[in-house]
């Protein structure tokens, strides 16, 4: 059996008593990683250090060193998020639904643990505590594979994380980290079917297809976002242009933020002149079809390749269109299924975008940048789910859980 | 670009029309169905007679041969099946949950269509237009990989139905069937993310092996069922022989069949009887481990490889615990996560049970034959669910629609 395949065996073990622990069980772990957080700060800075140290010394990009580096205020944050989820409602043993059936059965339809959850990440060791504390809360034992790059951090945070849930009682396998970061590991856990029930990446578009690829346990696939704002010929042209800057300038780094931008030609002109003076102010770079480059001369030509790229970045490709129609159809062939907009003052328009956008949330009047755990209202969020099987959107605790039918006979048999 | 990628991008274009259909046009649809088949069963028998002779001169096995046979009154009640999901409520367009958010937001939760479904089988051609129906009626494009055995039945059906669809003026590509019966052609459908957003596989244990193997579309794994009863300490002994009878005997072919027995060893002496007296009138075979061969002599000894299998046949792997732990902890590690059952008049050992026993359906006195759409009130079902994720248990219309977040604003921004 291979190391990682012990692993798996160990956290279906583990998930065997913590499936069946108690919200108070539970809550008392995560309230032992939050304090052992917060009393081993020290410790976690040297391993990050290392991290740090090691980061430049192999030329990673500012960008990717800003993600890797902790600080004490980092620390407190992450405890902080893990005493958040305390408070939340324990996700299992929720009854769904039920009925009783003609000949006595009651079924009832109850929430259960997904069971061992692998969850795959990149330089973040903040991913460490978050991830966890969501999959224990929701009685999942999770098996962590981060980043080489976070190595040093993520050993220092498992650790004190495996003591904190030793300590309420339960397996310390309920909390496990993958310390190969070989490509090797990542693709062994992606086929240990046997005992790892879901897989979760979080990380960046490369990595999110590579465990689409090869990976044989079921994925909920997040993150990928190509959003887009539609102005349509009603809309109020101010508020047109806030959204578009709030959505594209606000943090254009995540997966919610505006990456095209398409403008129904009667509205063209005025809008177009709005939005951009809005954009100008954070330098924001405009690539425009041949209609907007009439509109706004000077500004770069956008190519095919623009429509499907998700840039991260000050960059905003920008369409002029002939209709909602011809909006949503471009939305269709080049969205991610993430977040869409529409900004209109007209019902009917409103109406049709909501029905026919094929996208985790459709906005009418709003940000995308909305698309969020906590501004849903859900807590906390492990992900933004832009699949359909299982759950879409932002993913929250009740996400984290499967079901289960209870059924209570009295000697019934089928005929 | 491959036929099969061809398919796959118009059934993308075909479902685009058919998610916004209204709920009337998707039942005079599946009207149009029903009536078609009951209309054409000369063309349809005349098709599933070529596929007969070739199924005998390829020396099919008699239950092979019976599962692809159609006859008038089979025919006659695909379309009954067809009816019945008329009458039942589009699972489409339910808001299923809803707040506004302290800034205005309003967001609710829709259940939408998955998108497209493939859906692969074997030898039943009722799986066609049973499996065809649900999907349409959820809003879903659906293509069809039926095995090569009902290669002809199924051309027949599917031309019927898309000519069907069509009048209820719905694209005719709402519904494909994949001609080419090649293991290529399987292969091909079970890797094109670009348009199929769920797979489905519906037949024995190496097909859905093989899906999970193969596919990198989601796919909600349906099927193997490797089912036990335990019978406790307290149980009542009549109704445990009664249950294991009909758990065992009624249809040993289907997934929701009981393999094993698991007997405690305070109540087994009369239990085995009991059981061993009924299930002789089918002539079932018992395979014992030691403690129940002292009990029946003359019964085969069990092997290791009978506490993992589904026999599917008149035949019984039975084994005596001495607790309902050990009976929990046998299920823990040979089953198959479907259908589980404790005959018992003890309510502690019946919580615990209910409880740890990680499984789609738990059962406490009643047969594991019970696991079923129809008995468990859905109406119709595509399958049984064993995965945890989506959807587990019985696969109803419910559990072919996936959710989209509206979100409905006046300009907020995020800060």
């Amino acid at each position: 059996m291979t190391d990682i395949a012990q692993m798996g065996k160990r956290a279906a073990e583990a998930e065997r008593i913590l499936a069946c622990a108690g919200g108070h069980v539970k809550n008392n772990a995560l309230e032992n990683i939050a304090a052992a957080l917060t009393e081993n700060k020290a410790a976690i800075l040297a391993a990050n250090a290392v991290d740090l140290e090691s980061g430049k010394a192999a030329g990673l990009s500012p960008s990717l060193i800003d993600r890797l580096a902790l600080s004490e205020k980092r620390i407190e944050s992450m405890a902080d998020g893990v005493r958040q989820i305390v408070l939340m409602d324990d996700p299992v043993g929720r009854i769904l639904s039920g009925s009783t059936r003609p000949n006595g059965l009651k079924i009832q339809k109850v929430s259960v643990p997904l069971g061992v959850i692998a969850v795959i990440y990149e330089a973040r060791p903040n991913v460490s505590s978050d991830a966890a504390a969501l999959c224990l809360k929701a009685g999942n034992a999770v098996i962590l594979r981060g980043g080489k790059e976070a190595i040093h951090s993520n050993k220092a945070i498992a650790g004190l994380m495996r003591g904190a849930v030793e300590k309420a009682g339960l397996p310390a396998d309920c909390v496990q980290l993958v310390e190969d970061t070989s490509r090797e590991s990542a693709a062994a856990l992606m086929r240990l079917n046997d005992y790892v029930d879901v897989l979760i990446p979080r990380g960046g578009a490369g990595l999110i297809r590579a465990v689409m690829e090869n990976s044989t346990v079921p994925v909920i696939e997040t993150g990928v976002g190509n959003c887009h704002v539609y102005i349509d010929r009603s809309a109020d042209i101010e508020m047109a242009a806030e959204i578009v800057f709030n959505a594209k300038t606000s943090r254009p780094s995540v997966c919610n933020a505006c990456e095209s931008l398409l403008v129904h030609k009667d509205i063209a002109e005025a809008a177009l002149k709005a939005v951009k003076a809005a954009l100008d102010a954070k330098a924001v770079e405009i690539r425009g079809d041949e209609a907007v480059r009439a509109i706004l001369p000077g500004v770069k030509p956008a190519v095919e390749e623009d429509w499907g790229t998700e840039y991260l970045d000050m960059i905003l490709a920008v369409k002029v269109v002939n209709s909602v129609d011809e909006a949503i159809c471009h939305i269709a062939k080049y969205g991610s299924g993430h977040s869409e907009c529409i900004v209109t003052g007209d019902y009917a328009s409103s109406q049709k975008f909501v029905a026919q956008v094929d996208a985790a949330a459709v906005y009418v009047n709003a940000s995308t940048r909305f698309t969020d755990g906590g501004e849903f209202g859900f807590g906390a969020e492990i992900g933004i789910s832009t699949q359909k099987l299982h759950a879409r959107g932002p993913l929250g605790l009740e996400h984290l859980t499967s079901e289960k039918y209870i059924v209570l006979g009295s000697g019934q048999i089928r005929e």
